[in-house]
């Protein structure tokens, strides 16, 4: 028998997600908060729900894919929320990047009902969700994972495991949002550097991402930076800003300084001073353009 | 008839790069500092010489590969340098890491001389020297560029041209090292949370290595960054601060501000304070550890 998956948060990459579920056979009840998102869904065969526990059964399948901390908190436990639909032996796949600490204290609530919380944060933009190319790290109860791997196969590439702790993904995923970011500002300020001193930002992105840094973080993103063209929005420097601090509140917690992090929270907060707030994160590099004193 | 070749600076760079041209097929005359370091070259096939003079004659090709500023101005315009015995019609290859201020400063002086300079600044550790696996960024004069190409083509695996400016090229190395650097520094910080967060580094490594970040200088050094094992050592922390202070010094002097390479800096300078002056310039990612009071 086909499992039903209930599927909360049609954003733009949320979107995509569902409709390669749809696809590979899942039937499917979504449910999105500003319900007009869920029309291509419900068009393409899913039903609609309108409270987070319309699409949620005892012992099945609900994934969520949402913003932030503060709607995964709501979604879950809500008084029409996910947790008190899903037990005995329902799943909760919890896709969205969220706090290493959310996710403990999502596990655990869980596991007191009866359920499961598998963390399974992605990588990639809303075009590799669409091409079912999302690199995903996946942590939680083994049995758990086992019964989740052909949905995960059904939206990814590639699935990296973590582990029984679901935090331990969602570290990972702050993590790798770091190191792009990290990666940005740095060829931010290398292209900047060249631009003033006369060679063309182009033909450095173009040396580096032929030879050292040959890898799609460097050649997508350092496209866009050596270009000064943000376009389009994949995801928001006000996303990226909430993921960096993340990343900082994970560091507080253990105690474990992370000064090139600190300086990304203040980049970000600056592209968003300047009005920057819903472009592309890849735009933080024009923080290094706007104190050269260049467009 | 085949060129004979003057090489200058026999470090563990410079001294297989001298090998591979000798290996294929050229005349070789040696000069080193510390004479000693000569032997090899002088066992497979080259001439000592006792002065840099001593290995470039009127119209012909010599190449430097040296630490630093101090040293290429010291052999090139020295009583006894190159500049005075290569013209007319010399080419002077400067392979070395150098300021683009010194790259101007020497372009200009050989052209008043009646010879021409190429920056061909390269990318790779020794054992990519040893391999021909080299990256060279290259610029000076066409006419230059063009008879020097063979000699090139025998060290490495792909030339990338910066046009007539032969600082251009020591923008684009310098920039490099830096992006390098970053890169270190990146990894370091997301490992120790990762690691402080009970979740494997070599792990971490994995997932990102084999998606967003393919690529050599992540696969190269992170994995010496997330096994904390810095040897052999292919580049010194010392030599990394050079370079890291060479694209502060542009910065500066373009008015460009780059607070991600002052971090480098002082992550440098801090190392060298705990006596890592020697040690690979991967060990930049120690002072990670340090900071979270871990090993």
């Amino acid at each position: 028998m086909t499992e039903t998956i209930g599927f909360i948060g049609l954003g733009n990459m949320g979107s995509p997600m569902a409709i390669n579920l749809l696809k590979a056979g899942y039937n499917m009840r979504v449910y999105n908060r500003d319900l007009s998102k869920t029309q291509t869904l419900v068009d393409a065969g899913a039903k609609r729900g309108v409270r987070p526990s319309d699409v949620v059964e005892h012992g099945g399948i609900v994934i969520t894919m949402l913003a932030n901390d503060e709607a995964l908190e709501a979604v879950t436990l809500g008084i029409d929320g996910i947790l008190t639909h899903l037990s005995p032996g329902g799943i909760h796949i919890s896709m969205s990047t969220v706090s290493p600490d959310l996710a403990r204290k999502m596990q655990k609530l869980h596991e007191q009902q009866g359920c499961h919380y598998v963390a399974a944060p992605v990588f990639g933009r809303p075009e590799a969700a669409a091409a079912r190319q999302l690199w995903i790290a996946e942590a939680g109860h083994p049995e758990a994972k086992k019964r989740v791997r052909p949905i995960l196969d059904a939206l990814g590439q590639g699935i990296f495991d973590f582990g029984e702790e679901a935090a331990n993904a969602n570290v990972v995923k702050i993590s790798g949002n770091f190191l792009l970011a990290s990666a940005m500002e740095a060829m931010g300020e290398a292209f900047t550097l060249g631009e003033k001193n006369g060679v063309e930002r182009t033909k450095m992105y173009e040396l580096f991402t032929q030879t050292l840094f040959a890898c799609p973080a460097y050649k997508s993103y350092g496209k866009r930076i050596a270009e000064k063209n943000f376009e389009p929005v994949g995801f928001t420097m006000q996303l990226a800003l909430k993921d960096i601090n993340l990343v900082l509140d994970s560091a507080k917690e253990v105690v474990s300084p992370m000064p090139l992090a600190s300086h990304l929270s203040n980049r970000l907060l600056s592209g968003i001073a300047r009005g920057r707030s819903d472009r592309d994160w890849s735009e933080l590099s024009r923080g290094v353009l706007d104190d050269a004193g260049i467009e």
